[in-house]
């Protein structure tokens, strides 16, 4: 549904919006000379025209569209049109009256914005196409193993992007100086050749190198795709210590700086990490991008060791923050994720462009607009992280209702079709598909909210589930099925002790999605800063959410001056019913107050 | 003694760290025509100047000191050569090779570095001395006058701070047009005279006219010092309405937007108020400036309506922001205060200027450096607010160990010797001094926390105490005494529930004093973070905090992967007693964990 949605509305209004924005025509003002004068943005605006074609490449992919390929061919074809002879393409360095090439890393964006051309590249390799954008994406990878390969400098981006892009570019084109250059920029990084900035060399984890880190720190966006660069490379060159090092630093991230909904990062002035278990709701950053990117790290780990771990994290990132970013009709986006809204929100103007931080409704653009082009490029491709095949049989990590056609490692053609109503529903079919019985092993993740409840029928049969994971293992004749039914009760979720900001607090789950309140929700005349829920009564679900007992609370009376000090309590009204919805849904009603986290 | 340090050190030590950084320079590239190419420092740093040469008028008149007074010549000849023909001043704007006068002021601070060149003047006037920068302040608000005057340009500056200096110079100087200045500037506001900004109107209180505003917001030191003007505006003309809007935006804010701290300011991003409740402790800013500023309007609403809540909160204020800033050496500074450090500092280098947000630890010098040579005027002026004195009495406000010799309205001399070791020590004496006996009113003020314990005996006799202030009205004699006692036993002090950061925990306070837990006071392997409060054994007062009984809490495990879910309980340590120290002694031993707020 929310692909439906990206391919019919979001790429054209990421589309509509750059040339609105001038951002789309810093190529053509390049390729005619004219752009130090009327560049358009700040200098990484390339890098959203960048995303756009990887997103449009991503949906000509899944589902061809003759008018898509039409956009997407003249797109990329004033994109080329703007590369330099030697294989340089950058709209804001190099040319007269701009600064020169290289000459500002700590904040200039030209390698990140690479970065992003490459993997625009990488999607049409991968979607079966290696023609005009692969072309200008090698001639620039090209340049940057000529400016920074051995021999060259001895420097990195301020912002990492490069390092997977260059990577995944090895493996699509078999090139292995590509592979070379981006272990360079992963193990020149938290060696000091960048120069000092306000936030402290920490902001670009230029701090420690990444095999020396312990957890996730700095700006957020950063961290994750240099961590989803660095499993790349250790990965291709065997380097079993960086990859270990990084799967520490996932997991002390996620076990003590990551909210509820898979959000990172609690640092509004520098889009950072906070400190182990600093995680204020209502001053949650939780960049759409830093969700986009927690997935990227997340699904190489996933594909390097099947640890179903990893698919969880996605699963409650990509539907409780990376979700939450579009609109229900995909003309606005949110930048940050609060969890806490305490006043209602300002509509902002559909035809202006919105600070990053001031939206507290969705707006339709942004200054600094990583988050509409990064949505678009993830819904377009997010399918392809739902089930990965191995020699002998076929992991099922993400539930929904989507078709498998997939031929294993030994030649086996394995056909499924998936069938659910998750994640709103907890029962997911899989039906065998083709035309002749194969053996093969079937396997499904358990979530780890449904350990001990969660059941399988195999051909109606029940089947054991007490993992993890669960694999059927034999010979498979079309039109059998496989039910994995998940528990679908609203459950309560209690903060960790040391998570200051959320003490006597619950949140309530149910199946993956995180619910929250939300003001229309509730009676008249009251705010979610003015209820409490009532645990006594158990939480009932509802068709997309759940019914809870919360109670109305008046403003204490303060016993003095300030908040502080045994105020007097407000009587409490009667306990009442009240709907709690996906916490992804909110926001979509006009402007109103929410929280996810609820007084008990 | 803070003053003793203010004299010693702070002056001397802001001194040399702006001839280090080349800001006082500035003045003489100004005088000679090169600063175009030369200007160091951000285009405020003017103003540092002024509020150093603020804070010397201010240590002269409280005492002489031939050498500063030599130095402070000196600063100010260098600052008066670089004023131009016209009166105008500001070594950022209008020569060849710069911006235009008045061309950006949204961010230029034209008009706000004039203020404190004004107050700077002001504080010479008050000290008894008409000469050299008072004849500078004169020109330049004389030009001020022609450029923004009636008839003139409509605007305001980004970042208020003339209108309070306009209104302290013309009662100064008796000269109306600056008071008339002050009024228009404090009217233009909130009426959209600036450009847009990505944070939004109301962070420069662009948003709303004060007089329609409800509750301070936006970036905290504007609206405060904007607030302050207006007061004083209020004051002068007789303007009850846009008196009681500032009063009721006052009360609002303390009652929903303040720290237990005194602190204002829960957002790094912007400097700014937060919504209501909004009070993380680990992210409070709370920057001292913004303290500095709140004393500023809460003095002039003092004045006005001899209202001890206001003392009340000056006293809240300094004692537990501002002071918190300079390091016992004098030497350092925070430029915010945090409630919480959950992780030890890094000491800055004694040598480096610090980033503002950055600093963990207390830093020598700020790229953005506006708090220290803030503290230090603050500090040369405070005891200026300790007392006051009307037609028929004295009314002690702020209690320590001071002086004081007035004539009231009606001519009579009062003399009195103040002395106490609070805010360690609650036993305030109060001896009448000079060599004959006189009638008056003696008010002293009593703190809310004291109502109901405070004592008073007047020449040994027990006075009845049963409001927020006695007054003793007779003929007192020459080394007669007045003896208030206030309670010094430590409080336990519970959070507004809204305030849902601090939800479940408690503040210890004793007398004005926030007391906080520090590491160094723990055992041995103990953090912060892993302490809990037991409140079954009440806090006993120490010498100048607090002992409690705490015990200590390893990390519970966490049930699954993320710090949600019923994490299992880890043991507790038995219980152990443990020192609170002030919190505004913190961070004087080293890098350190820290709390106020103790979970319970």
């Amino acid at each position: 549904e929310k692909q439906e949605l990206n391919a019919r509305v979001i790429l054209a209004h990421c589309e509509k919006w750059m040339e609105r924005v001038g951002w789309t025509a810093n190529f053509d003002r390049a390729a005619d000379g004219t752009v130090a004068e009327s560049h358009a943005g700040i200098e990484f605006v390339d890098s959203e025209v960048y995303k756009l074609l990887e997103g449009m490449a991503w949906e000509l992919g899944r589902m061809p569209d003759p008018a898509l390929e039409r956009r997407y061919h003249a797109l990329v074809a004033r994109v080329a049109a703007a590369q330099e002879p030697d294989g340089y393409l950058h709209t804001s360095f190099g040319r007269p009256g701009q600064p020169a090439r290289f000459s500002n890393l700590e904040w200039g964006h030209e390698l990140y914005c690479f970065g992003h051309l490459i993997q625009a590249a990488v999607a049409r390799l991968r979607t079966g196409h290696d023609d005009a954008l692969p072309a200008v994406a090698r001639r620039l990878a090209d340049h940057v193993w000529d400016v920074f390969g051995p021999g060259g400098r001895v420097a990195v981006c301020g912002h990492p992007e490069i390092e997977p892009a260059l990577a995944e570019l090895a493996r699509a084109t078999g090139e292995p100086r590509y592979l070379e250059l981006a272990r360079l920029f992963v193990e020149r990084r938290g060696t000091g050749t960048l120069g000092p900035i306000a936030y402290g060399a920490e902001y670009f984890q230029d701090d420690t190198p990444v095999r020396d880190a312990t957890v996730l720190r700095g700006h957020a966006v950063r961290a994750l795709y240099l961590s989803a660069g660095a499993v790349d490379v250790a990965v291709e060159t065997d380097d079993a210590e960086l990859r270990a090092a990084v799967e520490a630093q996932w997991e002390a991230t996620v076990a003590r700086r990551t909210y509820v909904t898979g959000g990172m990062g609690s640092h509004h002035l520098d889009e950072a990490f906070g400190t182990d278990f600093e995680l204020p709701p209502d001053r949650a950053y939780a960049e759409t991008c830093a969700g986009i990117a927690s997935n990227m790290l997340s699904w190489r780990l996933l594909l390097q060791s099947g640890d179903p771990r990893y698919a969880e994290l996605i699963e409650r990132t990509l539907l409780n923050t990376v979700l939450v970013s579009p609109r229900e009709d995909g003309r606005a986006f949110y930048y940050t994720n609060t969890l806490q809204q305490r006043e209602e929100g300002v509509e902002p103007d559909e035809f202006e462009v919105t600070d990053r931080a001031l939206s507290s409704l969705r707006a339709p653009w942004f200054w600094v607009s990583c988050c509409p082009t990064n949505v678009a490029r993830t819904l377009a491709s997010v399918q392809l992280s739902f089930a990965t095949a191995s020699e002998t049989g076929v992991q099922l990590h993400q539930y929904g209702s989507y078709a498998i056609d997939t031929v294993l490692g030994d030649g086996r053609r394995v056909q499924l079709d998936v069938r659910s109503g998750y994640p709103f529903d907890g029962e997911v079919t899989v039906e065998v598909g083709g035309e002749t019985a194969v053996e093969f092993a079937l396997t499904l993740r358990v979530p780890s909210w449904a350990r001990g409840a969660a059941t399988l029928r195999d051909r109606g049969v029940p089947v054991a589930v007490d993992g993890d994971t669960v694999t059927i293992e034999r010979r498979f004749t079309p039109g059998e099925t496989v039910v994995l039914s998940l528990p679908m009760e609203p459950r309560v979720t209690r903060p960790h002790p040391r998570i200051d900001a959320v003490r006597g607090q619950v949140a309530i789950e149910r199946g993956p999605l995180v619910l929250c309140v939300e003001s229309p929700d509730l009676p008249h005349g009251l705010d979610t800063e003015h209820v409490e829920i009532d645990l006594s009564v158990p939480p009932r679900a509802s068709a997309n959410g759940a019914v809870v007992t919360l109670r109305g609370r008046a403003d204490d009376q303060p016993a003095s001056l300030l908040p502080y000090g045994d105020p007097v309590p407000a009587p409490r009204t009667a306990p009442f019913e009240a709907a709690l919805v996906p916490y992804f849904s909110w926001a979509n009603r006009g402007p109103s107050t929410m929280r996810v986290w609820i007084p008990a």
